[in-house]
């Protein structure tokens, strides 16, 4: 049994932070908009800084640009321990999303001062640059810059205006030549958490207000292409076509009932992007190009269903005359969270809220961060599952829940770990 | 029993009269493109004005800017005879879709002439302005014109130019200002008689040579939306969602369903233009958008396609708690060829070569034709069913059958029609 501080998080000082941040944003576009190294998002990381400095942190930008205050800790042989998240935006997204997780980091260390603890460990917490998908075709850039991920290439890769990465990181303020060098490594980080909004119904739908990660999904992507033959709409009888759209059709079906069979572990899958050509009215489609992607904690189960769904495709081919082509885009692994590390914040979090352990469907910070240490995540509702939109919401109440079971999770992780 | 004339027309003249016309073609596009309102129509036109000329044929640009050949009949109380096509190409088209119809009228008139016949009935070839889709959204533009079927609203229509079709049928020579005044009406006109490549399979694959056109269908289209729940691909579990693509390929292979049962006449369905909101690869759908066309010779079986249809659509709607609704988009009419013009071009088909009727599943100019006047219409094959692509072709030997068939039928119809 944990013992509890009285380290109650003021739902005041979060409504406030997550308003001010709110206010840095690019009017010209929908909803709350921030985008990495746009003009707004150097505001708002001048206010983050202020406040920091303002809690007497030592503030800094990274090699990759990220801004990370610093706490000192009493044993300062210990490695830091790292709350962190992002406060760059999609276009046309929300005020919570990456946001609520660098607000919590503030809130941590304002409630330490207040009730006077000084930690063992160093307490980071880190601003990653450029969480969502960026520009350069690339997300998490800034922890990839931190552990040491992001490859020549990637830095070189050009934003639609032309901007290099590798400059857009020098003009956020980091030193993208000297990535390596300071570059974390395994064991030189005792333990990343982060608290983010769930993204998703689950926790709304089950009535819970908080939950602990269990893993990260992996991700695969793939580009299907179906070729049968473009032809007259009006000229040729329904026996004498390949029509590329009913084979594509067949195939997205297919897709849906076997990411919604039953499996040992949660399986999500999803069409969501697919090109008719010549998409014309009155042309049989003779090509379909769509990106399918499945996402599961298990990497069996991945692997199992792209078998099982190939099977159903030649079939589809062969029955439709037609070609069903598979291109492999992308694998990302899963991330799965120790099981001691969901102990604690699974206490931490029901002394706090009613709680239920769940995966993140979502790509996060944590990927890059569980390369080299322990990471751990909290997550609150998000109404009706919305994120990445304007309509993105999370009650004060429910994000300042969120932050209390953070303070309490890391005031433990202080005392147990001893690195 | 017909009696046969020794008209045999040259297949040597027919290919050179192609040849030349393929040369006058935007070079800069794929295949044959020869737009309607460009450079590469006028030339193709002055040509076609010249073979005319020298044929002896009073040329003309009619009202809507439709260039026409006509040749005295012996009795001109006598309405003409109107043989004809079009020479305007779809963007990468091919060398015989309408050039062949009108070449054929070309031809006609050398074959009489070489033979010393002079028809009872004036005889005028005419090459329609703009039968293909056009900028200006409409199709069959000069058929439209010469029967007084181009309301104002059309004739003030914008190409992405900002040419006006008025202003461009008045530079094709014609007088878009008096088309009601010069309009052909009911009675006006004896025969239409066009000779048309089939543009599908139905020819070829039963191994037929001469096709007797028993109607046009009838073409129905609608825009068919269905609207789900845009949201994260990751996050959203299989069971909450309202995805709008998997609703849409439902009702896409519900389509394909009802179009290959069998009617008492044949039918087509296609859905060939779809549309996904937000299309990312990583986003649910929340809208998707089509468009579906159903062509038939018959209303009924049309109209009872789409009750069907919406049954089921409502059934999809219900089952998946996506919303589905239908916007009519356009109903054209199909014509039915009298059968008594069809029994003439049968008979002087049959005695051409192998024969079958089967009616037109595209538009022609004969759809405003019929409006005034009896139509006939004979098919040649096209190979593997292919038109409107650089792939289209038809063998000169078909072509000239093609012809010979029609040179046979005005012969006899000459004689039979007495108005």
């Amino acid at each position: 049994m944990i013992e509890l501080h009285p380290t109650q998080p003021s739902k005041e000082r979060i409504t406030d932070d997550i308003q001010q941040l709110a206010a840095f944003v690019d009017s010209s576009k929908p909803g709350w908009t921030r985008r990495p190294f746009t003009s707004w998002y150097e505001q708002g990381r001048e206010w983050l800084k202020q406040q920091m400095q303002n809690l007497g942190m030592d503030v800094r930008y990274d090699a990759a640009s990220n801004l990370i205050g610093t706490l000192p800790g009493s044993d300062n042989s210990l490695k830091p321990i790292l709350i962190g998240s992002h406060t760059d935006t999609v276009t046309g997204g929300g005020r919570f999303d990456g946001i609520i997780g660098v607000v919590a980091g503030l809130e941590l260390v304002r409630v330490l001062q207040k009730v006077g603890i000084q930690l063992r460990h160093p307490l980071e917490v880190v601003d990653f640059t450029a969480e969502e998908p960026s520009e350069f075709g690339i997300s998490t850039i800034g922890s990839r810059g931190m552990v040491n991920n992001l490859s020549e290439e990637m830095l070189l890769r050009q934003d639609p205006n032309g901007l290099v990465l590798k400059e857009a990181i020098h003009r956020a303020g980091g030193q993208p030549e000297r990535l390596s060098q300071f570059a974390r490594k395994s064991g030189d980080v005792a333990l990343y958490l982060e608290l983010h909004i769930e993204q998703g119904p689950v926790l709304e739908q089950s009535d819970k207000k908080l939950g602990v990660v269990t893993g990260i999904v992996g991700i695969h992507r793939y580009r299907v292409t179906v070729e049968g033959i473009s032809n007259h709409a009006g000229t040729t009888p329904m026996t004498m076509r390949w029509d590329a759209l009913t084979g594509a059709s067949e195939l997205i079906l297919e897709l849906e009932s076997i990411a919604r069979a039953t499996y040992s572990e949660p399986v999500v899958g999803t069409i969501g992007k697919l090109y008719v050509e010549p998409n014309a009215s009155n042309v049989i489609p003779g090509r379909v190009v769509f990106e399918l992607e499945i996402r599961s904690l298990n990497v069996e189960i991945l692997e199992q269903m792209v078998v099982v769904y190939r099977e159903k495709a030649n079939r589809i081919a062969e029955e439709r005359g037609v070609h069903i082509s598979f291109d492999s885009l992308s694998k990302s692994e899963p991330i799965r969270v120790d099981t001691e590390v969901q102990q604690v914040i699974h206490e931490a979090c029901s002394v706090t809220a009613s709680t239920i352990r769940l995966p993140s469907g979502a790509g996060h910070d944590g990927n890059q961060l569980s390369r080299i240490a322990p990471i751990g995540m909290i997550f609150v509702p998000s109404r009706d599952g919305r994120s990445h939109c304007p309509e993105e919401w999370t009650d004060y109440e429910d994000v300042t829940l969120g932050v209390h079971a953070l303070i309490q999770s890391v005031l433990v992780f202080d005392q147990k770990l001893n690195s």
